[in-house]
């Protein structure tokens, strides 16, 4: 195993930060770490907000399901999808009618999401620790008006960054032959692959929650796929101008 | 600059490939790599499909714009995003109707895509080299029905992975202050920074092109938004069960 690969496997999401401030420095590597990341067709379409105001991330943690960590962390990345800088690409040869297709709407998530990946390991390779943070996507419109977002920009996602102050254990993922397939994709292994992991996972909770929650994968699925929840994502994103035709 | 960031930062994709297959010892370590990826309440909602093949790796290559690199490179993955199995991990418990939202839509595509990052920079770390492969959204309906993915799965994109057999140079990325904003999205950037980008990425083609390829990032952006491809994508996805609601 190399350094990389070390980092890589040691990750854990941090939901508890100290105050101290990132350096100009590390903020620098990250954001040059992101810009590092593939992108389809060097399209590069995703924007970072950057948010350290107190009073931003006071609003934006309530709006994402009032997750204090938000509040905490010196800094709350918001990930977006972006459009609007092509049309600026654009706009010296010609005016560009950005395609509203499904297609563009996965090229920018997409390239977003690597980006971000790529941001988070180097944080963390600097000693920080992050989460990402869907719960923006609770309040869409809300957010993106805290932070100015206009047409052709959407926030895919938010990320906590800062110093740890807690020590999380890992979560147990999936056995490896449940998610990866040779040469066609195949069912086979699922029911006892499940089985396995719901076992471990149940272990896992109850030793993390201090042998009171009693769950598994399978409860925990059930319960989230259950809630139907952000089912107003389609309307916010055909407002901001992504029609997913 | 750490170990970590240095390899972050030496990203470039690879299109030629030595022959040399993996050794399932550094294909364990790139999908446990994967793994460890955030992924949204643990829905690890993604399938990888490995490709070795020779044959299938032709008809790949053959369906994802005729790029040769997939026929030569010793392993092709295809990333899908999967709700399949979230249904297998519910069926213990009851039935559920898996919501085809927009919402779960992105959950499952970023999700493949972070597990997808780790994998890249594990290669890397590795001494091989990655290229993504959009191509395979061309004809996805075709590429689902080599690796036989079913309805709940779609492919999101390829990735060739395989020992370097050439030494590409990096292309240069917008200027950071473009895609970085602080506290709020801004566009006040723009017009300069593209203008910028347009001269170091043109001095780039000439000299990559042997001095023979003019052009510049506003006219391949140009170029490539005028090109509306890949239409086709969201009758695709609906037939496959994610509907875009």
């Amino acid at each position: 195993m190399n350094p990389v690969i070390e980092q890589l496997k040691l990750h854990r999401s941090i939901r508890k930060y100290k105050p101290d401030a990132l350096s100009d420095e590390h903020l620098q590597s990250i954001l040059e770490s992101a810009q590092k990341a593939s992108t389809s067709s060097n399209m590069q379409a995703y924007s970072i907000v950057g948010v350290t105001d107190p009073e931003a991330k006071k609003r934006l943690a309530h709006l994402a399901a009032d997750q204090q960590f938000i509040e905490e962390c010196p800094l709350f990345l918001i990930w977006c999808a972006d459009l609007l800088r092509l049309q600026h690409a654009c706009a010296p040869i010609e005016e560009v009618d950005i395609p509203s297709t499904s297609e563009i709407f996965i090229i920018a998530t997409v390239d977003t999401a690597l980006a971000a990946q790529n941001a988070s390991i180097a944080a963390e390779s600097l000693g920080l620790g992050v989460v990402y943070v869907g719960g923006i996507r609770n309040n869409p419109k809300e957010v993106s008006e805290v932070i100015g977002l206009p047409k052709l920009v959407y926030p895919v996602f938010g990320m906590c960054v800062g110093y740890p102050d807690q020590e999380p254990t890992q979560r147990p993922r999936l056995p490896l032959e449940v998610v990866y397939h040779k040469e066609t994709y195949s069912t086979n292994t699922y029911t006892q692959g499940i089985e396995d992991y719901n076992r471990s996972l149940s272990e896992f909770m109850l030793t993390r929650a201090g042998g009171t929650r009693d769950s598994n994968w399978s409860k925990e699925m059930v319960r989230r796929l259950n809630s139907r929840h952000r089912t107003h994502m389609r309307e916010f994103l055909a407002e901001q101008g992504f029609e997913l035709n």
